[in-house]
C-alpha cells in the first residue's frame, strides 16, 4: 500500500513544491508515495469565498472557522480513513524521529495546514486532529512545516532511500548526535584528516566515533545527553540491584 | 538596510518555493527582503561536477568536500561579511523564536543546506558555519529546513506583518503556548464557544486565556511550563530572601 498523503491548506499550490525534487521527487514519481494538495477556501460558502473571521472575546489576527476547515476535512476524508489527522500548529506535540517511523510505516497521513491567529478550537475537537509542532518557532502557515514533516516520513518509505544503511547511525537514531564527519582530500588548507581514520583500524575508528559523537551531544544537547545517559544506565546489568526495581532486573 | 538571505544549496531551484508565496512572497516582492540561492555544484573542478566523496574511516553514504563547500561559501561572502554563516543540520542548536528575533534584527544570512551523509567537519571550522537544527528528526537535505529558518525570521522584518500586535499573544512568545481559538458561528455541530468569550468582560476574558494557556503548556509541554513556572517565581518577591541570594533580590 502506498502512502497517501492529503494536505488542506489555503495555498495548495505551494505543493509539491520542495518535494517534488531530490530525494521525495524522485519517491513520487516512482509512486513510491502519492500527495494530494487541497484547497480549504473551496468549502467557503458566500461569494467572497471567506474562511476565517474574528477571534470570540477580542484580539488580534483571524481565526479559521470550524464549519469550513470541517467541511473541507469530510470532503477529503471520509470519518473511517484510518490515516492520522494532523494539525500542523505550534501549540503541538513535538514532532520526532520516532513520529516519522510511526507515520512511516502506517497508510499516510491527512495534514491540515493552519494560518492566520489560529484555528476554532471545535474543529480540532470534533475531528480529532492531533496538534503537531516541528520546533519552537512561529512560521507564517503550517505549509512549510507540512512539507518537512512529508520529508522525514517519505524517506524512511521502504525503497525510498537507495543505501538503507546510511540512516542508521544517523543523529536520533542512535540517541547521539553524529559524529564528525570527513573526506578527500587529504589536506584542506592547513587541516588534515584525523590519523585514526586513515589508520584501517575499525575498533579504533569506532570507538573515536563513539566518543566524539558522545562529547557533541554532551556539548550541545544536555537534554539528550541525559536520556542516553538514564538509557544506558538501564541497559547495563547493575552489580548490587536494588531488590524493589524490578525495571532495572528486567535488562540485567 | 534589507535583510539578504544568500542559501547555498545542491538544489537552488527549490527556491524560492514557497518563500515565493503568501507574506514572504509578498515581502519577498516588496524587496522587504532578498534572497539569492546559488549551486554549489558551480565549484566543482572535475568535468563531472562532483561535489562528495566517501567517508574517510568507511561508512555508509557519501560527503560534502571541504574545498568545494569552502570555495562556494568564499564566493558568495567576503571573509569580512558581517552576516552569521549557517549550517543547518540536525547536529546543530535547535533553532528557536529567539533566534529567529536576532537574525531578523541583523544584516541577513549566509545559510548552507547539507545533502548526502554530512558536511568535511574542517569546512565548518575553517568558515565558522554554525550548525543549526529545526528539530529532533531527519531530513533528506537543509533546504526546507534553510526556509522554515527564513520564514521565521521574514515575518518578524518590520513591515512584513501586517498586524505588529498579532506576534505578541503567540506561542513561545510568553513563554506558554497560546490558547485556545473560538470563532462564529456560534454554533458549531453541538459546540457553542465559551460564554466568558462572549461575556464581553476583558478582565475575565484575559484571566481565562490565560488558565487555558497554562493548562495546555503544563499538559503538552512539561519543559516549557517548568521554565515558565522558573521565571514567574524569580518575578515574584520573595518574602524572606535568603541573605545570600543577589539574584533574587534584585527583582524583589
Amino acid at each position: 500500500m502506498t502512502f497517501a498523503a492529503t494536505v488542506l491548506s489555503l495555498y495548495p499550490e505551494m505543493f509539491p513544491g520542495p518535494l517534488g525534487a531530490s530525494l521525495a521527487g524522485r519517491a513520487l514519481d516512482k509512486s513510491l508515495w502519492a500527495l494530494d494538495a487541497r484547497q480549504i477556501r473551496d468549502h467557503a460558502h458566500d461569494r467572497h469565498r471567506s474562511v476565517d473571521d474574528t477571534p470570540a472575546g477580542g484580539g488580534a489576527g483571524m481565526v479559521l472557522r470550524a464549519d469550513i476547515l470541517a467541511a473541507a476535512i469530510d470532503a477529503a476524508a471520509p470519518a473511517d480513513d484510518p490515516r492520522p489527522r494532523l494539525l500542523m500548529s505550534p501549540r503541538g506535540r513535538p514532532f520526532t524521529q520516532r513520529m516519522a517511523h510511526d507515520l512511516a510505516d502506517g497508510p499516510g497521513a491527512i495534514i491540515v495546514c493552519g494560518r492566520f491567529e489560529g484555528v476554532d478550537q471545535r474543529v480540532i475537537e470534533a475531528r480529532n486532529l492531533q496538534e503537531v509542532s516541528i520546533g519552537d518557532y512561529i512560521l507564517s502557515g503550517g505549509e512549510l512545516a507540512a512539507m518537512v514533516v512529508l520529508d522525514a516520513v517519505v524517506r524512511l518509505i521502504p525503497g525510498v532511500m537507495g543505501n538503507i544503511e546510511s540512516g542508521k547511525t544517523e543523529s536520533f537514531e542512535t540517541g547521539l548526535l553524529e559524529h564528525p564527519h570527513y573526506t578527500r582530500p587529504q589536506m584542506f588548507e592547513d587541516r588534515a584528516i584525523p590519523d585514526v581514520l586513515t589508520s584501517g583500524d575499525h575498533a579504533r575508528i569506532a570507538a573515536w566515533r563513539l566518543e566524539q559523537a558522545k562529547r557533541l551531544t554532551q556539548d550541545r544537547r544536555p537534554d539528550l545527553w541525559e536520556r542516553y545517559e538514564g538509557k544506558e544506565a538501564a541497559r547495563k546489568p547493575a552489580r548490587n540491584p536494588p531488590p524493589s526495581d524490578g525495571q532495572n532486573g528486567k535488562t540485567a
